[in-house]
């Protein structure tokens, strides 16, 4: 135990006639005296630190649902001119549908506990329309931790509206929506970030500290697996653009009707990503949170970089093309890489996963191609693909002091971990492709075959935007 | 050094055969030694609340700032492109000429406090051009303060500019411009938030907790009502667009130029309206304004949401279009319904506001059609109409448990409250249409019969950008 | 009133001879004695601090990354269609290869202090790809620190773009990014705000307070003058745009292709600045952050709208045209003039220098034409020239009490300051302007002579986009 008195405070009590013990309970303690054991708790008390969690975020939420419009402004570019007012309205409601959802099923799906305490390891069973216990045990932090997941939420639900783009049905598409930010996501939040199976927290309290321990911090595989994996289903449904493939079924370019708004959306997006990483600490009250959030921000701007620099020369080399949208894919692709490890890889490895990225990245798209599985956006590679390689990078690199789990050898597979968090890393992977592609196949196929899912050839030639929603979204009138 | 014992303190100590010395030692440090139940005020001295609050508003402030973009490309999206160059100055300039009218005038008509202490009910009288006690006794958060109004200030002057837009003169504008933010404004801020006859403050000291307590926590009725009915003021006078209107006085459809500048516009103010609502409750240093904060921000979305979502189906039900302009109108309509209630709603409600709202939105704007004013952006619809529909919310919808006003049973009429909270708020409407009709709609008519409200008619017809602005927006050579 | 003692420490005061009553008195309160002098280290040691610092910095960076997207906007929109992905292109890679680069080398060099702790005047010389000490001594914030600053560097890179634009090759343009942001930049940053020769910090420990103490708050030198004269020697270089001079040397204008991206950039821009200017406060922790953090937002505010506004009325008297352009200029022009001086100018101050700015944009801006040098962004005028006039406007009109530096009387030398402050700022300049001219005019000409630096007549007259970039970035098919 410190002393605040110096030796002549020490003299001058000594002096006066006290004992030995009694100087010493005066001048006990340093400048947090008797609280020094404590000082977290003390702040959590004194509401300081949920005030300062609380900006935080609010500030991530505000950047993650402004990727929203990134998306918005990224599809747009990336497609015809005449189909620009249905995806544009696609992407406005899978945050109003999402948010909709989200309140009534996809949160208590997600985080609810139930009164007893003994969370369901498969889906969440309380809070349903914040009913409940909104306002707990973490003092008003619950209320920006359901905006915060919403914002997530509704990024997962409009990743999908990329790969369909064009030729999908407006209804087909406001089902999907409601249906994956009520269900399909929450459960998979559930699953990795709400006390689920894969998650951190034990099985069963006898097994004390046995538990998966999955590994996603921002959800490359929560989020952008979901997102992707379900483009994937929805566009194979609903099958290429007419026009996209010739008869040889080599593809036929069709290229987006404005760079600008593709840029501005992938710069966006990526601005966006410093809420959604750097958000997903969850909390800003310590200097163990400063640094995480400093490194995080870090991690996720190197491999960003690296994922367009990358795409940059790789397209060069192979075409002589200085291509924009594949640097701005480049870029994207390094984001969702580094999403699941951020806060576990080294420096360096960020720049690592985000140069893999782009190959990740680079070969899906072309595998698509060779499949006639026709995606716009390239959601799949970019979210799907890339999201993969995110959640097992965090497998292969994950450093143990970053992760903190000393007594279980359980980090990156080459960084001298025993394997056992690849496997968990494999597992969450297989988990959430099974379950995404497993309800959302065939809910598709069954839209499918009643008609409901594309649109007619006729529509379609003339633009959805005449045909269902009034008109051009240009008007040179 | 100071020191945190009393007279008493000290000859107790004395008393008990202690030296002056050890006395002094033991009293030794400042009067903080004795705030242990009162953390508030104690946060507040240290300075770290002063800084969460200025990080918080600043925040704040730039989401709101942000919104002028927002407004810019959704005025900007919705007109034809040969007035585009016109609406965007204007956009820019409310901001502008908005910051220095709000600096001489503004800011001091809303808050300026003269030295004595008495506020005039009417208008403020003091703090022009930031002359006085702008670090006055809240240690800073004056000057972030300054900067958060200002925020709102322009945004309340820039919906105008979509009710005026294409056939309005440039120089009339600036000068409402200025009469708006340096005075119209203020005064109503001034009336609610700044101790004005409209607010919580009492009327007199003997009255005790006798106030009209009007509640509008983030401006459904302070900023868009304000905005909304000038604008109306102003679509009046200048008169519909050529054109507008066939011989039958029947609305004739002139669509916007560019729908993604108008999506893009939805999307920055959404995100705006976190800084706008969440932003409101001032500061950010403890539990309750942590609570608040989340729930804030709850409200909005759902409004927002379920505005969106009810303009979605009832478009389609009554014309068979998935209509995307009127769903970000919705989307717009219903964060405007929500902005006075947002933090003394209910969750639940929140979805109630939003979906009245689009009703209030359609209903208006067919009504305006009716009447034959030409309101390009459907302005006064989005902000006036559901700003007052935002501002009676309240007096029937808020819970008793937000207001903190247990003792007068003032709460929402449909809560259980005894009506006289509905009546302020009524009141309250009906002062701030009177305030800024009977000075907008006088100024616009002078404008008017001097010639100096309307471009002419070759001018409209070449589109102002060619006649004023030097030339098309758009060069595609 | 609580106690912090237990009952053993009460007895052992007993014991000692006091009484109950002076026990009392010595036990009351809480843990918080003998703070007074130290609470901003006691807020750091206890993390809070590290957290709000975090979050003001990470917010500051999100909104200074953002601007690059205003860059892009700005940049696309004033150019014409034929090369908007060539310059989109440049500005994603400013930011990509920027990180890359910055994380390599700049911030080494820019900050890196050697382990013995004796700071080079020149350049850094350590913490090369954050090597050795970046979760050193500011327990976290030094990660948040690295990433508000690349975000400065790749504002700096990306302002040049402008200046070449429509006929640069991309190869050269690359290469001058990572020259930028790796070498050129952090030496300048080192000079001012790493320790360096221009800064605060003493030249020699026994020289006492004798420093230069070049006074750039958030960079219209060590950023704005960076960025504008290497776009002038760039400029310069590569020669007039076909086609922009006639033969007789008068500029024929080359409007833009879309004023509608110019004002999103502007407002971007804008809205960016409060990160770059107020975060530049560098720390959110106390009441004196909170008043800097407020008043910074102010004047930045007040000189943009003064920029703008003067360039309306200066742009309308001479040529009768409402410029939106010209007043989007304006606004850019007024921040950069107060961005050295935000902190220490009166914010009346803060008008004069927007005010002035314009007329330096303006002349500047004519002057370059005289000259015959073709800047399609004015880079160089809003950039260079007003970065000039507001690191020099600190030297005229900073006041003592905000510079904190009263035993010298070294201030603004029109507040009374001895003109010391004046000759720093100028010597400032001068060396910016030889460093940044002497390295990037050889690297340019060196490239011209090599034939690398100009794209074909026939790219030229074709545009970049379809010769380099794989097609327009506009299909209206």
């Amino acid at each position: 135990m410190a002393s605040w008195c110096t030796a002549a405070d020490k003299a001058a009590l000594a002096a006066s006639g006290l004992a030995e013990a009694a100087v010493s309970v005066i001048c006990a303690g340093d400048a947090r005296r008797r609280l020094d054991s404590d000082t977290e708790d003390d702040y959590t008390k004194m509401g300081i630190a949920n005030a300062t969690t609380t900006i935080f975020l609010l500030f991530a939420t505000a950047l993650v649902f402004f990727m929203q419009s990134g998306f918005a402004m990224l599809c747009a570019g990336s497609i015809r001119a005449k189909n620009v007012k249905n995806i544009l309205l696609k992407n406005v409601l899978d945050a109003a549908v999402g948010a909709i959802f989200w309140y009534l099923f996809g949160y208590g799906i997600a985080f609810g506990v139930p009164g007893d305490g003994n969370s369901n390891r498969f889906m969440g069973e309380a809070d349903f329309a914040l009913g409940i216990s909104a306002v707990g045990p973490s003092g008003g932090n619950d209320w920006i931790w359901f905006l915060f997941q919403w914002s997530f939420a509704a990024a997962a639900a409009t990743i999908t509206s990329g790969a369909m783009a064009e030729r999908t049905q407006f209804a087909a598409y406001l089902g999907y929506s409601a249906l994956l930010t009520g269900f399909v996501y929450p459960t998979v939040v559930h699953w990795a970030w709400g006390g689920g199976w894969l998650s951190s927290v034990p099985w069963k309290k006898e097994d004390g500290d046995k538990s998966l321990a999955y590994h996603d911090f921002a959800g490359s595989g929560v989020v952008h697996m979901v997102g992707g994996f379900s483009g994937l289903m929805g566009a194979i449904m609903v099958g290429p653009r007419t026009g996209r493939f010739d008869a040889q079924g080599r593809p036929i370019a069709m290229p987006g009707h404005n760079a600008a708004l593709v840029v501005l959306g992938t710069f966006i997006l990526w601005v966006g990503w410093y809420g959604f990483n750097c958000g997903s600490q969850g909390s800003a009250t310590s200097a163990a949170d400063a640094v995480a959030i400093g490194r995080v921000g870090i991690t996720t701007t190197l491999a960003a970089s690296a994922g367009g620099v990358t795409s940059l020369f790789l397209n060069y080399a192979l075409y002589k093309v200085w291509d924009l949208i594949a640097v701005c894919n480049g870029v994207l692709g390094g984001l969702v890489s580094i999403t699941a490890g951020c806060a576990v890889l080294d420096i360096y490895m960020a720049l690592f996963a985000g140069f893999i990225g782009a190959f990740v990245l680079f070969g899906s798209s072309k595998l698509l191609l060779k499949l006639r599985i026709d995606d716009p956006l390239e959601a799949f590679p970019v979210h799907g693909a890339c999201g993969m390689w995110g959640v097992l990078a965090v497998g292969l690199f994950a450093k143990e002091k970053y992760l903190g789990d000393e007594d279980n050898d359980r980090y990156g597979a080459l960084m001298g971990g025993n394997g056992r968090l690849f496997g968990v890393q494999l597992l969450g992977c297989v988990a959430i492709i099974l379950w995404t592609c497993g309800i959302l196949g065939p809910f598709f196929f069954v839209l499918k075959q009643a008609g409901l899912l594309r649109t007619s050839a006729e529509e379609e030639a003339a633009g959805l935007d005449e045909s269902k929603h009034g008109g051009s979204a240009y008007n040179n009138a």
